[in-house]
């Protein structure tokens, strides 16, 4: 049975997803990049913006799953608050299209990919990269984590 | 020419609101209360009911502005990522609904209410319970503090 899974890194200038298909237990990667929104737009567009773009890529890829990184540290407190706001409003919009959530701890998440909780950026770029048989390295970082998202997604049903 | 205000003080437990009519330089409350949200669901379905119930206030008393407090501090990097998830689908609700929206920092709120920037809780409430001629104080403090919002927005139009 084919799934499909959307991994999503919330932030309020990148937001990095990454759509794979587990066919059997082979992944092949179907999209990945990122949500961008302008610093010269209001926080309020720029989280308009995020929804819909994102609830675009919901209804391309219509995906079973959407696997989003928990979040409990922050370089600061200014930090969290911005982040917060990015990721409650990928919470909702996958609320309102109906999409399963589920949320890993970043340790998960690198440990899917890597077998090693403390896996650099790059390495979760090499991993993710040969599991799911690319070509080319996932760039930027915030992709290549959406995308680690969804292997560990696929990995857990 | 009489404008609606909705303040609103965003949390996810409970988010406060305000409804407020000003006519000539008349300040009358319409509503205020809080958006609860169970501590037994999960994250995204308290988002989800945070802006299903917001939606529903907006369409009631059609504000031609909202009012949100700005937020730079928290108590901590795990209270401000939860107080901006909640804040995020504060704004991304106001904006979908296509409102005009207006961000004040606590000092000008605590000052449109109080003339003191260092005005306690229950300063406060028993200055906006005066400014709105109501008959009793407006409890609990986020409903006050939404409706201090309020005020602090139709004081600046």
């Amino acid at each position: 049975m084919t799934k499909i899974i959307l991994g999503i890194d919330p932030g309020i200038a990148d937001t990095g997803f990454g759509v794979i298909k587990k066919e059997k237990n082979c992944l092949v990667c179907l999209d990945y990049g990122t949500i961008k929104t302008s610093a010269k737009a209001s926080l309020s567009d720029r989280l308009e913006i995020l929804s819909c773009e994102l609830s675009k890529i919901i209804k391309k890829y219509q995906p079973e799953i959407i696997a989003v990184e928990q979040l409990f540290f922050c370089k600061n407190v200014k930090t969290a608050l911005i982040v917060g706001h990015a990721r409650g409003v990928v919470l909702l919009t996958a609320k309102q299209h109906k999409v399963n959530l589920v949320e890993f701890t970043p340790l998960q998440i690198k440990q899917a990919v890597s077998a090693y909780g403390k896996a650099s950026k790059m390495q979760v770029q090499k991993m993710v990269k040969l599991l799911l048989n690319m070509k080319e390295l996932p760039k930027p970082d915030d992709a290549a984590d959406a995308l680690a998202a969804a292997i560990c997604a696929a990995n857990s049903i």
